[in-house]
């Protein structure tokens, strides 16, 4: 064998993996056919926080009078500056990436990776090379692209995916966001702020649907104060692109609508990377387009274990790192946990920003528990109203009977960096008066956790 | 009896006294002399958070280039309107305490209060009038002011203190910052942020002193490279305040250096308002300055209670307002804990921002622990780096025998906000692995937390 450990795949899940064996001793190598770090760095998670970033730097120039700041003169966007800033961000990570394989002796092959045999791996470099590799283990790390859908065939030049949405060669003047998720609500809100003409259109009754419906209103209120067009039980069901405009043909429920738009974002949800993977031949099980794995991540097959996109669990960077430490721990035979899926946190990173752990309202009362709810607002949080950020609030969800937290779910500014108290609190089991009795500093937006735990059991102060 | 509780003050401590008495289904009256909301509200937390906001948004315009916005034209502070506002956000959160004792049913009752009896508070009003009343408890939340020191006498003209601080005429050209607690070096910040030429001096060998060395190191070369100077193991001997300018006499290590400011700021601690309340008549015990009361905050005289900046412990809002719920759930007979004041976090809203909890690592080793330490750069953040805003760490300290945590601090963007989880795993006694295991979101700054944590156990994955 030539390695204790291959990955197939340097995004969130392959490349921490990778440093975590190499930490537990093993002789490591990544396989990755494009940049290092995945989409995650290089597409994803990172270069769109650059990107909203220079939105929210924006804003704040634009309304800066409010602040007690004059600017006289032009405030502007540099689209091309604000790409260039955000591939450079990336660059930055991805090169650092390479930094800490190298620091921690993992061989990184370049080159399309497939599976020939339970320990083999081929890897089909750039220039055509071929090159056979042998490991005790072998995780498939291969992530996932944009969907596509019938009607909405991505041509990149007029229907574009998140890809292309991060690097256009222009602001356009008008664009046509499909679908409300994490990456249509980051991409819808930063080209309204930056003054592209926004159409967001959700097939579900709310837009971002997997949040509790409360915050999804909130965030709906919150757009459209900011101009843009929320179109919610909408349906795209054709664009056409010969002219010089797309022509966006959208079934709402009071019929059939066309919108005019420069550009059609599609962004309604993933496809993994499976195809060539060599799945069929070693005869690695999947169904639906995800590897099937038990809980420590093993396939079916020996030495070849799967984490990430291509596994079933939600389609998240920290999910997949933790997959991936969870996955290589067992490997080397420590006592592992498996992970809990029921407190993965998620978070879009809109202006006011989104964050969730745990079960929403009415999972939670689905799921058969007697609930505590509590709700504070952030306009009655001092700080929110010193930094001019009184948009949200803070929901959480008790356990009636045993008083724990089952679930939380926040709306408004800074509150991606909030929600983690939250997951620490349901790993820990913590109950609403752990949370009420811990002091939280003064003057936070944090306290209004503690504020809505109190609400919860009729203790809030400050409503 | 006129009630079944009097609280002398309305400050975070006082009004959320009161607040908590009336659900609790008590008669509540508060005695108060000036604006309601106490300092926090009208001369502290909230109107210097405004301030700050203000400087943070000159800032991002200032530097909006850099994340490829382009400003054609000068950008300036509008120091009346900054003011403005933040008088605006302290009279808006005042009115809201106003409201929130209607909402309520606790009566105000404005003027001096002072103790007479065991059982009784005379009120005199400003224009002289005294009335008496009378309840089963009376809570003593008087608070405090800034301290002042023989060699630097407050003229509030020339030497001010934090209330001038945030209402000056006109923004000074230059000034002396004397203190570097949470309050000299937020001012610090402030004034060095929009333009003036700022000198910080402190006695000790490091600004914030109370906060972990590391902290106050990092902080300084961050206001280093802002632009103040600053003056560590310092102390002011004089200041002329005859010519135009101040011109302040300075003795450092090296010898005597003299510094000419417009203005000079003292922030060199508080003194606590016990003058006129009656404490020697009624024989209120009390020493240096403090009340003294038990862990339920009963003072010697049975019916009288002391609460906040009057009784030790650290003054601060939240820890008052912690005090003033602990003091009356236990009046109502409830299931009380006492405060536990090894778990008080504590701020400072610079830039970067300064939080922590629980021990630094020195005090840690003092108190006899052996200590596992994590520290996790902001540099290696991808959310930090996206953000442009890659200054500061986060630093945990836990016990080497059961791996709890002892301490968390914390410098960097955002850092005020994310301290709560610390909070709450100390409250908790969560330990290294359980801090490691909670799977934090990507990408946002509280993922240093959790790869601090890990660094302390050699499975970081990002340095």
């Amino acid at each position: 064998m030539n390695f204790d450990l291959i990955v197939i795949g340097s995004g969130p899940g392959g490349y921490v993996a990778a440093i975590r064996a190499s930490q537990l001793g093993m002789k490591v190598a990544v396989v990755e056919r494009a940049e290092l770090g995945g989409i995650c760095l290089n597409w994803g998670c990172i270069p769109t926080k650059a990107l909203l970033k220079s939105a929210s730097v924006y804003e704040y120039a634009h309304h800066a009078a409010e602040y007690g700041v004059v600017v006289d003169g032009t405030i502007k966007p540099d689209f091309a500056a604000i790409v260039a800033r955000s591939r450079g961000v990336a660059d930055n990570m991805s090169k650092g990436i390479q930094f800490l394989f190298k620091k921690n002796k993992i061989e990184v092959i370049q080159g399309f990776g497939k599976l020939v045999a339970p320990h083999k791996v081929e890897v089909t470099a750039a220039d055509g090379t071929v090159t056979t590799v042998e490991a005790n283990h072998i995780i498939l790390a291969t992530g996932a692209r944009s969907r596509e859908l019938p009607n909405l065939p991505i041509d990149g030049e007029k229907i574009i995916g998140y890809r292309q949405a991060m690097t256009l060669a222009k602001q356009p003047e008008s664009m046509v966001v499909v679908g409300s998720g994490a990456i249509g609500s980051e991409f819808a809100y930063f080209y309204n702020a930056i003054g592209t003409k926004v159409t967001l259109v959700e097939f579900l009754p709310n837009i971002v649907p997997l949040e509790d419906e409360e915050v999804s209103k909130q965030l709906e209120r919150s757009f459209k104060k900011a101009g843009i067009k929320v179109m919610t039980n909408s349906e795209v069901l054709s664009v056409d692109t010969t002219g010089e405009k797309c022509s966006v043909i959208i079934k709402t429920k009071k019929g059939e609508e066309t919108v005019e738009a420069d550009i059609v974002l599609s962004a309604v949800g993933i496809a993994t990377n499976l195809e060539g993977l060599g799945l069929e031949e070693v005869g690695v099980a999947n169904e639906r387009g995800k590897v099937i794995v038990d809980e420590f991540y093993r396939t079916n097959i020996e030495g070849v274990y799967a984490i990430g996109d291509i596994v079933a669990g939600p389609a998240l960077a920290h999910v997949a790192s933790a997959e991936g430490i969870c996955c290589v721990e067992k490997i080397a035979g420590m006592d592992v946990h498996p992970v809990d899926y029921s407190i993965i946190p998620g978070c879009t990173y809109t202006t006011p920003e989104v964050a969730s752990v745990g079960l929403t309202e009415k999972k939670a009362i689905e799921a058969g528990h007697e609930v505590k709810v509590g709700k504070f607002p952030f306009t009655a949080s001092g700080k929110a109203t010193a930094a001019g950020a009184r948009d949200g609030f803070v929901k959480v969800i008790f356990d009636a009977k045993d008083g724990k937290l089952l679930g939380a779910h926040l709306i408004g500014a800074n509150v991606t960096e909030m929600v983690a108290e939250m997951v620490l609190a349901q790993n820990l089991g913590a109950t609403g008066h752990q949370i009420i009795k811990a002091i939280h500093p003064h003057p936070t937006m944090s306290e209004a956790i503690m504020e809505a735990a109190a609400a919860a059991y009729g203790e809030v102060i400050h409503i």
